[in-house]
């Protein structure tokens, strides 16, 4: 790196630091004169009166090499804005006025990363599965199942790395070895639930770990809705799989919404608690889906669309109603005259005979001593 | 009844066998020279080439007498368009393009019934609950719980009378004595399926039990599917329960958009195929129920609206962003100070002493030496 280069990526890290993300006043700061001289001003307090009280507490702690040292000790990198890998068109979005008029609407300053993956190329491809920690099994079965059928046709599959629908997902796309990105809370080194860390770990060797919180930043309420936005922006649609009425994943929801993404939601019974969230959505307009070829259709390329799901096909299709009228006439035992099979089913003689020669070719009916029989009795359907 | 009543019945009972119903040519005549008349014709073979030909097979059996009778010792009458029950307004939907387009989409000529209820105001407040013979134990249980719930508050549940789903609503709706309405594909003695001839007699000792079909005639594929749009029509919604992809209740479903009635799906597990259907109508627009209520607010009078389900309240729900920052920034375990909170939490130390006094209010945090503890730890929360 550069000299010049590593004054950025310090000024970026100490800007990342120095107040609760994400927030306004640094941004347009450095927009208007850029991360270096935008650090030498806040920590200089040389800046407005709104911003000098957001930086207040924290300006005067310097944490940005120890931090950097930090992220590169674990293979990580500081993505910013001026970097290629910043996902500039999937961050467009928070240019809209509906994600602006909600509290915390606005792109990260940088993401601390940790993995393979370049950022920008999945979130080409991308959709977010989520929902509740409460898992049941049915939704865990399906999170993993929608998660594998995606990474397994290269559509990262983005979450926010927590129990139940969340590991469920992530764990099915590293089993496929498909692209897969978790959001974090908190910082890098602060890996949450403790329970996956070693999933977590795992994301990191072949996907991407995330997250706008500088190094130490412990997971609390307010991050978790606030980097939410993250995971909705990062996927082209989220998928919400199991929720209950009031959760972390019906607020991804209304990012998504007012990020203008796809909000998907997988339906379950009506008597389970952990579906009641998604019914929800459902009825305020989010798609209903079921397989992961419904979800790729709505995130994939142009033209690649769900195959029709394969139908059963009926012993009697195909046939015209005509015919249809006659077969049913036939009795299911027996034989019966072909002005028997008039009157049994309200054509005139002469309309039998028609249908009747076509569902002999068909092997649907026999003739029997100038009679007719059913060749074979399907069982009686509506 | 006098003997021109006595005729009038006598003629409609006729026409009602002379052809397969609906019959568009006998409907038209009907309302050209009345029921008397247009069977004098039939039966002489004076009428269009079309008529005649409909007609042919059956014109010259005359079983009218014969099938009043058995109607009558039975307890049931004959519905026809000239009696104050017949519903009117819920058959009026089959002048509508939608439904004329169809084949079959007429209305019935008569109504053969069996059952104390009045069809005219059954029918200004019922709902069809449709669905899968071959029923899940969830389905039946959920089609059970709706039929009850509409039943309790005098929704008429109107369905086919079949195993599965339709058997389930019925029973559901006997057994809170609320009213329900069978529609057979055959007729009245005809009771199919024979399984269910004593849920069917029980329906016509408290309910209806009606058929466009004259006695005798046996229920088959086609009646199935004809029925169905009579199901439709008299339903305000139609609700389908579980249906395959391809099943008779999708088409009770298609009969009812066709009719301009709102068609409602119940969603279930997207792993089970007796769910498929009701997936496919709710990607197709159908309404998801979960709840009769829900069903009820699409059918009532106007100001029936479904209560908000209850919501849990969360601990934190009704503080400030800055107090929920605050709390969040208290240790588990252990105090800390107001500056420490500050830098913690990424507010100004001036911003924190007003919503630590609203949380100490509120219970959640508690002052010791001049420091402040968190009174309880609620779970971890995204």
């Amino acid at each position: 790196m550069t000299d010049a280069a590593e004054v950025r990526k310090l000024a970026w890290a100490y800007l990342s630091r120095v107040a609760e993300p994400p927030c306004d006043e640094i941004a347009d700061l450095v927009a208007e004169v850029g991360p270096v001289e935008a650090s030498y001003r806040v920590a200089g307090g040389e800046v407005s009166p709104a911003l000098a009280e957001r930086t207040a507490a924290r300006r005067s702690i310097d944490a940005a090499e120890a931090d950097l040292d930090l992220l590169v000790r674990r293979g990580g990198r500081l993505i910013t804005p001026a970097d290629d890998e910043w996902p500039t068109l999937a961050f467009a979005a928070f240019g809209g006025t509906a994600a602006r008029d909600k509290p915390q609407g606005r792109p990260p300053l940088v993401l601390w990363a940790i993995g393979p993956a370049r950022l920008n190329e999945v979130a080409e491809r991308a959709a977010a599965i989520v929902g509740t920690r409460a898992a049941s099994g049915y939704g865990e079965h399906v999170a993993a199942d929608l998660a594998a059928g995606l990474a397994e046709r290269e559509v990262a599959v983005v979450s926010g790395g927590a129990y139940g629908i969340d590991g469920a997902a992530h764990r099915a796309a590293l089993a496929v070895e498909g692209p897969t990105v978790a959001v974090l809370a908190g910082g890098i080194d602060n890996l949450y639930p403790a329970g996956h860390s070693s999933l977590l770990h795992r994301i990191s060797s072949s996907g991407l770990l995330l997250t706008e919180y500088p190094p130490g930043v412990r997971p609390a309420r307010h991050r978790f809705l606030t980097r939410n936005r993250l995971v909705a922006a990062l996927g082209k649609a989220t998928v919400v799989v199991e929720a209950g009425v009031r959760s972390g994943a019906a607020n991804t929801a209304a990012w998504a919404r007012a990020l203008g993404r796809v909000v998907c939601a997988v339906p379950g019974p009506v008597t389970s608690a952990s579906s009641m969230g998604c019914h929800a959505l459902l009825r305020n307009g989010a798609e209903l889906v079921t397989r992961a070829e419904e979800v790729i259709e709505l995130v994939g390329r142009a033209g690649e669309l769900a195959d029709e799901e394969p139908r059963p096909t009926g012993l009697l299709d195909g046939l015209s109603d005509a015919e249809k009228q006659v077969y049913e006439a036939l009795p299911a035992r027996g034989v019966r005259s072909a002005d028997e099979i008039a009157v049994a089913s309200g054509l005139p003689s002469t309309a039998v005979l028609g249908p009747l020669a076509m569902l002999e070719i068909a092997g649907l009916v026999r003739r029997e001593d100038g009679c007719w029989r059913l060749v074979r009795v399907p069982a009686q359907s509506r």
